[in-house]
């Protein structure tokens, strides 16, 4: 119950996916024979061969998510000729689901794949990696972590807990959320009883509505039994297969809240520095090519849930109202700069995600923005 | 002249790219050092070293399309600590920017880095690669590759010239263009002589203007001397180098044309069966790291480049007249489905491109575009 909670309350929105690590009782205790150092920790060096041990904050194989890490080791094996080998751990299995920084940090775990936001209690600098309402897209993230100077203040960051983190993979954009009833304007905010966590939630509460903190599994439940009047999820793909349509059939797009979720790999600095130029850069390439995969496989997968949920279950996405998203957007800044304060490189981080978001933002507006209209438009 | 006019004719709109490599004077004969598939064509057997011939349309070192295969290149050679080894020649140093296809076919090259849609003589199945009028965004292209079954078709149609090709990179958007005058509606089409190459152009031609075929280098003095009244290019970090802005300051947005130019390596068949499983691996990573990485770079620098042409130079981005835009959407997919009769491969890859695109636009719709409108009416 203490560990379910210190999830719920430590993670963002993707607590959607440490949210259904608890729901799904991946936070049992840690296996023995799956955990204990002694027996996989060091590099097996009697066959060239050197080992990595994976914490996640993912359940085995959750979609999306969970099939990240695998896929990262999948690539690194390949790649190495079979010299480094990552074991993927779901979360529980090595460490709970929050507990990959940390493990990662003291080498308990040699590395992790998760959400840095996780790491919020460690410093709220983290959540410039991840997303922050009415933040940068997927697109615009990797711009400003690669191209305007992200990944070395990140790298700056992380040292400071003996961990490098890179890029590897992205939900790209989380939607609305799911309303028990039809949005008008901002006074129907006022008492809504909505699970969002994290930055999102604070925003909701300034604007009078009441932010709830559930993890995946207790959702349905909660919306059947009229404890919450709305959720918000991850995007069609993964909420379909939770069937908040049948209680909360208003489903709202866009979400503001996590406009393109970053997800990152951590490593251990003592392993990182064990490895050779060539292997270092394996591994860094493995997380590109992640990240890669990743945005398509959500834009892809998002396409056939929502035509699933148009054809078989009814569902017709609405907007949220323009009165909504103009509150939003002007508490949105106010909160995240609030979390900037906390020390030096954390404000230096928040001034350079603004900046860049901003700049890139024109852009996106003229590019991607007007052509996705045009685009509607000439579909009639 | 006629390998200048070849290029004009054969490429698509990132003739941006190729046409700029007529102008900078790299379709110069090939060096015979650097050329001589004697010199440096087998595998370095004596040193256990695979090495390997790229070919590309760029001219060296070409902000963003130049310095991909050089990331490419480096990731391979880090990855596999020196064994394989991609030696990168700019368009014109081994073939001709457009040739770069045929050669890697018939091994007089190793592999390339272009844009598919440059061997529409070979097969117009290769344009979906690219971009298509109205198409798919760079994010949903990616979906449809990698997850909407697109490689598969790719591999069946590349292999027709016994080649496999991956994509590695995306220029992302690419914007409307640069315009003498203001536009109003569809009357102003009229007569327009606009520099546009590939469907786009054919396009724009159904809608009773002329589009003109020139290289990059010759659009300036095109525009000056009253010769085309409008051009397109790439973006404003491509665009904005040129000084295009002098001559005709009316800037429009969005492109229609090419919402997203893939870009590709292409390798020789038999090369390719030479590596282990692990090479191709490296191959294939390096490949969709060079391709995470260029998305993320497009948009960071053509953001920059869009401050310093409204800070510096005045210029205010336009939106294109719906009126335009629905007439362009009404012919794209019909003169798009014209090519895609010519051979019953080709239909299949049209059909399954259209089927996505239309799946993952309306993801997109309620996703991308709902956020990024929500974002621009927050900041008012």
């Amino acid at each position: 119950m203490t560990r379910r909670r210190d999830i719920v309350l430590g993670a963002g929105a993707l607590a959607a996916g440490a949210g259904v690590v608890g729901a799904l009782g991946s936070t049992r205790k840690p296996k023995q024979h799956a955990a204990t150092p002694t027996e996989i920790g060091a590099p097996n060096i009697n066959r060239g061969i050197k080992q990595f041990r994976m914490a996640t904050s993912w359940p085995k194989d959750f979609p999306g998510l969970g099939v990240m890490p695998t896929r990262f080791a999948d690539a690194v094996r390949e790649m190495s000729g079979g010299t480094l080998e990552v074991k993927v751990y779901a979360a529980g299995e090595l460490v709970g689901a929050l507990e990959c920084f940390n493990a990662t940090s003291t080498g308990a775990a040699d590395m992790y794949h998760a959400a840095e936001y996780y790491w919020q209690g460690v410093s709220p600098g983290f959540n410039f990696f991840t997303a922050v309402p009415m933040g940068m897209t997927a697109i615009e993230l990797n711009g400003w972590i690669d191209w305007g100077g992200g990944q070395a203040m990140w790298e700056e960051l992380s040292a400071r807990s003996n961990i490098i983190a890179f890029q590897a993979g992205n939900t790209g954009h989380q939607t609305g959320g799911w309303f028990k009833f039809k949005l008008t304007g901002l006074e129907d905010l006022q008492g809504l009883r909505m699970r969002m966590p994290g930055l999102g939630g604070r925003v909701l509460a300034e604007l009078g509505a009441t932010p709830v903190l559930l993890p995946g599994g207790e959702i349905y439940q909660a919306l059947q039994s009229g404890a919450i009047d709305a959720t918000e999820w991850v995007g069609p793909w993964n909420d379909l297969a939770l069937g908040f349509y049948r209680e909360a059939p208003n489903y709202y797009s866009p979400g503001f809240h996590e406009p393109g979720a970053g997800l990152a790999v951590g490593v251990n600095l003592d392993r990182w520095a064990e490895l050779t130029p060539s292997e270092q850069a394996i591994i860094r390439h493995a997380c590109r090519s992640a990240n890669d995969q990743s945005l398509g496989e959500y834009t892809v997968m998002n396409g056939r849930a929502l035509e699933t949920l148009r054809r078989r279950h009814g569902i017709e996405p609405q907007l949220m109202p323009d009165e909504i998203l103009r509150a939003v957007g002007a508490k949105a800044d106010e909160i995240v700069g609030d979390i900037a304060q906390s020390d030096p490189l954390v404000t230096q981080i928040f001034d350079s995600y603004i900046a860049s978001r901003n700049q890139s933002a024109r852009w996106t507006e003229i590019s991607e923005g007007a052509y996705i209209r045009a685009r509607t438009l000439s579909r009639g």
